[in-house]
């Protein structure tokens, strides 16, 4: 099987690669070959047993979108993409990256034709919705992005629906609910904090919480969003029906019960690093934003989120700090 | 006041445009001039006081989308579309009318900038919903359309949307249900027949009936629906929100009511000209169509269809029969 993965070098990408790289099989098929697509070359990971290829180029320009897709990968995971804040301030960017990108790779799959049909999978977010909220957004709940990342995300999720109705590809799209812990360091992102307020700690700094600790958030684990995507490489066509786009599960909590889960894990000392310092800039953007996911089909299909936060805490602690942290 | 109106050679932007010149206002305000753009040199009416300007372009261009915002009308109805059934046959042309047309048209706007922040009513549709479907189609129904058709309408919709909240335009979308009664010869659209099965009977021929007379609609007149783009074209920002897509009301009815409100109005002789002929095809499609839509907030904005399908045919009559029918 050979897989093509855009925004390799990203960091769902590079886990993801890893992941696929250590079971050397996707679907029960082994892998012969991984191209791994991003801006900037992505780095190979060492000890696989597949042939890796590592492509550094702009997806959003058809001339590149055509000989990523030419040598007929069977599945594609296509993570590239500007983040939102980024999308917003540079308006230009955000919609070339985002909506040309992936309308030049669905374009550059329709024009193989000849019965090539991969699965593609698509990376949405759940920025596709828009306040005001119900208490738990619904599977059918209507798409009205306030932002512009949210827009293109959403935009994709029509292409793909539609392009896989016509029998172009074999779409699922995949809505991300917010990924912590980010290991790294802080980013300018509004919902940053989210993972600064663990991360930090545990790395014995302190960490700004911008926000009332009453907010509420769904969330999952990189290893949770690695897991979605190899599973929805995996559904059936039967299974997925028409509505392909799907709303992740993930752990619903406030960040009051992020601390908890913290001091339960990490003691008092490293959940007092978390200072309050209110931002009422992000704090009315995350205000916009959703609060509970019911994700129910997801659920039904077999995608699989932690079922705590402290879960959430504990894989940050053994995949991206070797097991320790700084008491 | 200056307005643009693209796709002013169809059904609906001729009828738009003699309303126009009739009312010689807009909002209050005194139309100076009309331009009246399609792929064809829409036919300009007479009578009117205003300068009429008749402009042949494919606006799916660029260059032909930048001309025809150049001057800055204040208010834009985008009417311009290729049907249903021809982007289901046509993918290219489907995408590149409805898709990159309203882009375009769209990039214009943006284009001019310095304060340049026009009104853009843009007529979009109910295919932007897909089946199954709850009894009645709620304003915050998810969009999971069916066709190329509705797909592109629906991405209109989130650019439009997207550039509205960016300060680009002030956007309105206006999702029509389904448009009756026709004028004109019958054309091969999926649902000509709800159309054909008033037209044909009152001008004294045989109509085909291709579903069974327990099919579920929603429908408006053209004079509803030319009300529906004025009512757009006047609502404050205010009013409108972010949420500025809207699914419009109609009447909900059944086939055989339909039926029977021909022959009330005309007679058994007239409504018996309608033929079952079932059609398999037919009947799938329009199994997947919205049967009822809520329409809730348009009617709170003061969207106003009729009351009944009596008063729809009544239209007929008096608008494109000149008030008289075979009996």
């Amino acid at each position: 099987m050979h897989i093509l993965i855009t925004g390799a070098a990203g960091m769902i990408g590079r886990k993801l690669t890893q992941r696929l790289v250590g079971a050397g099989a996707l679907n029960g098929e082994p892998i012969d070959k991984l191209t791994l697509l991003d801006v900037v070359a992505p780095t190979a990971p060492a000890g696989g047993a597949c042939a890796i290829e590592t492509v550094a180029a702009d997806l959003s320009a058809p001339v590149t979108a055509t000989p990523a897709i030419a040598p007929r990968p069977q599945v594609i995971f296509h993570l590239a993409g500007v983040v939102s804040g980024e999308a917003e301030l540079d308006f230009e960017k955000g919609y070339r990256v985002n909506l040309d990108g992936m309308r030049a790779l669905l374009e550059a799959i329709r024009a193989i034709g000849d019965g090539y049909r991969p699965r593609l999978v698509y990376t949405s977010s759940i920025a596709v919705f828009g306040a005001p909220f119900p208490h738990s957004i619904p599977d059918d709940f209507h798409l009205t992005p306030r932002t512009s990342y949210g827009a293109a995300k959403a935009i994709g999720e029509l292409l793909l629906a539609d392009y896989t109705r016509r029998g172009f590809c074999t779409g699922v799209g995949i809505r991300l609910p917010s990924i912590v812990v980010r290991p790294g360091k802080p980013n300018q992102a509004a919902s940053g904090f989210f993972s600064s307020i663990i991360r930090e700690p545990l790395a014995g700094m302190d960490a700004s919480l911008p926000v009332p600790d009453s907010v509420v958030h769904t969330h999952a684990s990189p290893r949770a969003a690695v897991g979605f995507l190899i599973h929805a490489a995996g559904l059936s066509r039967e299974a997925l029906g028409a509505r392909i786009n799907l709303s992740m599960p993930g752990v619903c909590c406030t960040v009051a019960e992020q601390i908890a889960a913290l001091r339960r894990i990490a003691g008092e000392r490293v959940a007092a690093r978390v200072r309050p310092a209110h931002d009422p800039l992000i704090a009315r953007i995350v205000e916009g934003w959703p609060q509970r996911i019911e994700a129910r089909r997801a659920r039904e299909l077999g995608f699989k989120a932690e079922s705590s936060f402290h879960e959430i805490i504990r894989i940050h602690i053994d995949e991206d700090r070797g097991g320790s942290f700084v008491a």
